[in-house]
């Protein structure tokens, strides 16, 4: 066989690498799942138009198109585009499914409906180690509560989560996007310049105070305004959440309460107002988060409150909030940290061809009674050789098969 | 929005049913684990030549084909074949990318491979209801052992993982391809006649005796043939596998062992020796069997040995025998029934606007540590229809919170 990989940026993953990948979702569906989250799923495959006609921005360029079938493709004439060729292509995300879900099947769900997701989303990226082509995104969602419970419940359901898979260090970082277009317009910006604004103080952490100051200068803002930026920056930077009340009342009073209930209930994980925090896409209305581990540079997940995106897609509004947790990092960084899963106790049961097989099945499902996993093989010549690669596997008891057996434990 | 509903033949899944989607999967990943077989998981998308170059049968004219993309796309040329357009596929089935997976990963696995794989697998049908055109296949498959031990531990774990499931009125049906072709040779047909003779003798349920009398003298065969094969049948139906000796001494053999073992370990399922099972696909080499529930006319589950097909996809000979369950088929049967899943104790607590949130929250913490699910909700005005629309969702129990909070269940 010419080609026995997966296609470029896909992905195999051997019993080792499946077993923690299953681990991680069981921890994240268990714990989602107690506070109240329920899981739905959505095709992986969506209808072409509604995935170009999204607010997917560069996403919706980096689509997996798929063929038109039968009579539909036309193979003796010039395509000229690719709408010609294709109906259908793989989601990128699970925010427009999710939003394509909620708006059929609204008079189905709750008022209040707390969404867990989790699957695998597309996308054709160029190839390159680390980036990956197919990879799962996990998302939970608020939908139909304006109140401040939803961020609470979400971040720390988020919090619980990630502290139960063993991530010990962990900063919810946290910020309004009214407190930011306070900043900018105060400074005296357009609000019109917002966007391009807040493109630069995302970077803070990169560049650093003069970072900032050399950019805005770079794209010809008044000096004037960039000086007047700076100073309220300072405030922010150095007095914290106070410093923001002047910029935005609504802002300020809606993180005030979200810090206060989560100082009081966290355990495990930080929360800390972060003014620069922007994330980019353009449909968050108010409060943003997103958490960070350790001194690792980049978040492991963010979210927030969308409370327009449903009404535009569904014709009926609907307030929300959510939060998504990058699953491909967490389970990279437990890799990397060689987590130790819970395993309980695997046992290798040998037996000889020249045994009665239904005695030593009798034994094995007995034994499957005790043992969490029970593994029957034929012994073989080379003994020492076949314990040892199954030692590699994680079988930690092996025992011989007689009609008075005794387990015993290496 | 257009068109909210998934693409044609494609699903979501409201959180009952993904429940119960989870439960089965759950259920069939524990009892699998726990008889030794190690979960591994295979990329969704193949490269194109793989999946067109493959033993597939018609599957692969139903392929659901990736369009190339960026300058490997010529959209002012004349296509002429769905080649030059496409060089990705989804999967149709989880045997392929088994075979690839196993060929390019065999090094690192162990010489007796008890894989497990469940996923998505996708076909380009005629969608018509009850007919997906994404759907999960659930295979487990024993790579490296010749002996029956493979053919036992299989049967008795997907009996193991259906009755634990409450399917409690379970058949597999077992047969030897080897007796059949004794059968067929036998009663004189060429052994090249073989395939065309089996594909009527596997429609003996649908049509009886008579009809596949008739089925054979409308394709010409020999009426004396014909004869001598219905006399060997009727040997077989009456007598049962003992008459299957004198067709193919290794089969009787092979089927003798398994039901022996089988029946003296099984409980909650039956083993039936049935000599006009058949199954479609032409890589399997002995035993072949399937299982049915109670009265359905169709099978929810299939597979055998398979000992020729990993050498010829990887050059490298290994044995193989492998058990499918119809996931779909088994979630359907299990939602007609009404099938109850063991469900924990879900607590709905509902706060005032007016009270302190973080003291709100501290309650639902607390409470988590006991109840399976705890969900938190602003009461609303009209809480008795609040009360009712959360006991569809399966709420058993209400508190209203207050300082010193008691639990009441309704």
């Amino acid at each position: 066989m010419a080609n026995n990989k997966p296609p470029s940026g896909m992905r195999d993953f051997l019993p080792k690498d499946k077993a923690l990948r299953e681990y991680v979702m069981q921890v994240i569906r268990e714990e989602y799942s107690r506070n109240g989250f329920t899981e739905i799923e959505t095709s992986q495959i969506e209808n072409l138009d509604n995935m170009e006609n999204s607010d997917g921005g560069d996403n919706t360029k980096l689509l997996f198109k798929i063929l038109k079938r039968g009579e539909k493709l036309k193979l003796n004439e010039i395509p000229e585009t690719e709408s010609n060729l294709s109906d259908l292509a793989m989601r990128f995300d699970l925010t427009l499914p999710l939003s394509r879900f909620y708006a059929n099947n609204r008079n189905d769900l709750p008022s209040v409906f707390k969404s867990l997701q989790m699957g695998y989303v597309f996308r054709a990226e160029r190839p390159q180690k680390g980036r990956y082509r197919s990879f799962i995104q996990c998302d939970v969602d608020v939908i139909g509560d304006e109140s401040n419970l939803a961020e609470v419940e979400l971040i720390n359901t988020v919090g619980k989560a990630l502290t139960r898979l063993g991530l010990d260090d962990l900063t919810i970082k946290i910020n309004d996007r009214r407190i930011l277009k306070g900043l900018v317009t105060s400074a005296g910006f357009d609000a019109d310049e917002f966007s391009d604004i807040a493109i630069t103080l995302d970077k803070l952490d990169k560049i650093g105070r003069e970072g900032i100051i050399n950019e805005l200068n770079s794209k010809n803002y008044d000096s004037s305004k960039i000086n007047r930026l700076m100073q309220l920056s300072d405030a922010l930077e150095s007095n914290g959440i106070e410093s923001a009340k002047v910029l935005s009342e609504e802002g300020y009073t809606n993180l005030k309460e979200i810090i206060t209930v989560i100082e009081a209930i966290q355990s495990g994980y930080k929360i800390k107002f972060d003014y620069s925090l922007v994330r980019g896409m353009g449909y968050y209305t108010s409060t943003i988060f997103e958490v960070y581990y350790g001194a690792l540079g980049y978040a492991v997940g963010g979210g927030g409150r969308y409370d327009e995106m449903i009404g535009k897609m569904s014709g009926a509004d609907a307030p929300a909030c959510g939060f998504s947790i990058g699953f491909e990092r967490i389970v990279d960084i437990l890799k990397a940290e060689d987590h130790k899963m819970p395993t309980g106790s695997r046992l290798a049961l040998f037996y000889d061809v020249s045994d009665d097989l239904k005695e030593v099945m009798k034994t094995a499902i007995q034994l499957r009674e005790t043992y969490s996993v029970v593994s029957v093989f034929v012994k073989k010549k080379k003994f020492g050789k076949q314990v040892d690669r199954l030692k590699e596997q994680n079988f930690d008891m092996f025992t011989v098969f007689s009609p008075e057996l005794e387990i015993k434990s290496l």
